[in-house]
């Protein structure tokens, strides 16, 4: 028999990896990599004041929350970070009225410059306190109005590049000027997104990484809809929000056939969960895949004491184990109760330790992953069409209101 | 043409609803809401730690901290509660820290009496200080190791019935123990719950809507597998996790013919993920049913005020608008931008106010969802099989850990 065939139902690795190396010239966040801090870090050596209240939403917050909870507890970090980003009126009242807002800054981080929750909320603050150069920046696109205002009252203002994207932003003056007044080594954060980088771009082993893992959750994604992260810290938290938004919105898409497409992600915290979501993994339909994330060193030797407890002498075993040890041996539990089953596909990344730059490391992989997914899966990551609709509604409910 | 069937795909609501008046005789849960309180409320009186730390996981917490959650900041609450349920040592220890000890009760809450997480905290508690009578309480079943503990040491407990699930204790010892002591009227809880019990068990309102709702879910979960709860309050992220463990271990089962079912939970709040999620919802793939929390008022007039920003001077159609307006106009805009669509099932509950009576309806009519989806599958929902095996293989790993 002579044969021939055409079959390549779907884009190849390399057809991918040269479509990425030339979305790299129009899409801005793959080169923050690399980006230079020297204005971040003058701007932030000059802020005298301690309470340091970041309003925004979504990208302006998310990417900057994951990395400072990530790492709050293990730096000593010389000021306090506070988020307000939600409309409840209870919320934001709790909040404000845990801060000094005689010794705060205020950041108003807006990619459009009009984001209806952050004007929101900044015009209240405004109401509390004269905001002015003294005590407010702003971080936005050069042309918005927000920037307009900073202009107008001589407030300091960082840009966001018009090529990168809300959820793309963490890696630019959205991200690295707030984490960087705190105290948290931004050079240190850009120097794991930079080893990344190099890796993927170079072929290596990153590339070969991401590349194996969004060629299997796209051509897997009738079957196994649903993404779930499983993080073996609860300094993670963060860490698994940003990343729904960043898998959510960029992959949730209609793509050139004007098929709905999307990968459904969830994340959910080892040690607390497996306490509720792993039954459903374990015995539900197999409808998702896992990526488990561990964290090798915690830098923390918070001991189980040897006490004998009258009654609970069944657990005496638990003595003396340390509870990084505890945390990770319940990660490695999941890990094999999961592969015993063979049949629903797990992977398993172990980060250093709790540093700037295991975690930028991670962010930075989960957005190379999510730009070859979107190749994949012939759709924009980039945009979102999908919310204007309710943006608009939303504008003519309130302006109708009065 | 003459004709018979007997066409009956799936079980008709009496049916169900018979045999949920038949279970209700054997699970424990149903009749919790009308459970006698005056012991609870009489050993709260009695407590004079301004800080109450619970030591539990997943159904032993997840509850309390919804409804706690949840209240607040709305109410005046003589004390603070704080929840100790992760192993991440990086977590326990930046908590501890906050919690003045010498003025703090201990309360250890483990249905089966010996979690590893739980009875490792509390070891580690113990180190720190000497638990005893006077500053600590067990909540458990009468014949665990944790109250032979408690036996031994003169402590007080309350037991948590034996036909009472974790993940619907909430409304036993577990969830209004702690809420009493600090001020939370549990009388009004279950008021609550009572109310929501006996419409559902006189087949008025509330039966009609969960029926009608269990069975839409289930008819429809080979397509929609994933049910996304849009509550629109961060006051109701609590409640988000509480119903992903209620939903998620209680229908992720193996049914009679030895497939695996599931309807996989999602929470997410409103005002912050539709900047986020909601793209995924609009254009993605249609996989997801969507319920949507309101809250009609929040009892809480913060407004935007009336300032002028130079160059945001379009967005002065804000001024005025009170937030409690604004985020149920933000909920308002989604739910027509979804209905609009046409293709995506979406209920909406509005729920009165921020009040103990408010949340308890709303979770106790959780619970009967859950427990009349589970009929509809064919399952069995108390159990949690799918996670014995992890449970035993981590205790092999820390038996040869040393």
């Amino acid at each position: 028999m002579q044969y021939q065939d055409n079959f390549n139902p779907t884009i190849s690795d390399e057809d991918v990896f040269g479509q990425i190396v030339k979305e790299k010239e129009l899409i801005g966040y793959y080169n923050l990599a690399s980006c230079d801090t020297s204005a971040y870090k003058e701007y932030a050596s000059s802020v005298k004041q301690k309470n340091i209240v970041v309003m925004g939403i979504g990208g302006s917050t998310l990417g900057t929350y994951a990395i400072y909870k990530f790492l709050k507890h293990s730096k000593k970090l010389s000021k306090k970070l506070y988020f307000l980003e939600t409309t409840d009126p209870i919320d934001i009242k709790s909040k404000i009225e845990r801060i000094d807002l005689n010794d705060a800054l205020f950041i108003v981080i807006s990619k459009s410059g009009t984001t209806v929750e952050t004007i929101s909320i900044f015009k209240y603050i405004n109401s509390l306190i004269k905001c002015d150069k003294h005590n407010t920046l702003v971080i936005t696109e050069s042309d918005s109005k927000l920037n307009a205002y900073a202009k107008a009252n001589d407030i300091k203002s960082f840009d966001i590049p018009k090529n990168v994207g809300g959820r793309f932003s963490v890696f630019s003056a959205v991200g690295l000027v707030p984490l960087s007044i705190v105290g948290i080594d931004i050079d240190k954060i850009l120097a794991g997104t930079k080893e990344v980088h190099d890796s993927f771009f170079a072929q290596g082993e990153t590339y070969s990484r991401v590349v194996k893992k969004a060629r299997f959750f796209v051509e897997n994604k009738s079957c196994f809809n649903i993404n779930v992260v499983f993080s073996y810290s609860s300094r993670l938290e963060g860490f698994n929000k940003w990343y729904i938004q960043l898998w959510g919105e960029s992959l949730g898409k209609i793509d050139v056939d004007g098929t709905k497409q999307g990968l459904t992600p969830i994340g959910i915290i080892g040690p607390i969960d497996q306490h509720s979501f792993l039954q459903l993994i374990v015995e539900g339909r197999r409808d998702k895949t896992l990526s488990v994330i561990k964290v090798e060193h915690f830098d923390n030797n918070l001991v189980i004491p040897q006490i004998k407890l009258e009654g609970l002498e069944e657990l005496d075993y638990l003595d003396n184990i340390e509870f990084s040890s505890l945390i990770n041996k319940q990660a490695d539990a999941t890990i094999e109760c999961i592969n015993n089953l063979q049949d629903i596909p797990c992977d398993v990344m172990t980060i250093d330790s709790v540093s700037e730059k295991s975690i930028a490391s991670l962010m930075y992989e989960y957005e190379l992953l999510t730009s070859v997914c979107a190749k994949f899966m012939y759709i924009d990551a980039y945009n979102q069409p999908g919310v204007e609709a309710g943006k608009i509604i939303l504008k003519q409910k309130l302006k109708t209101a009065k």
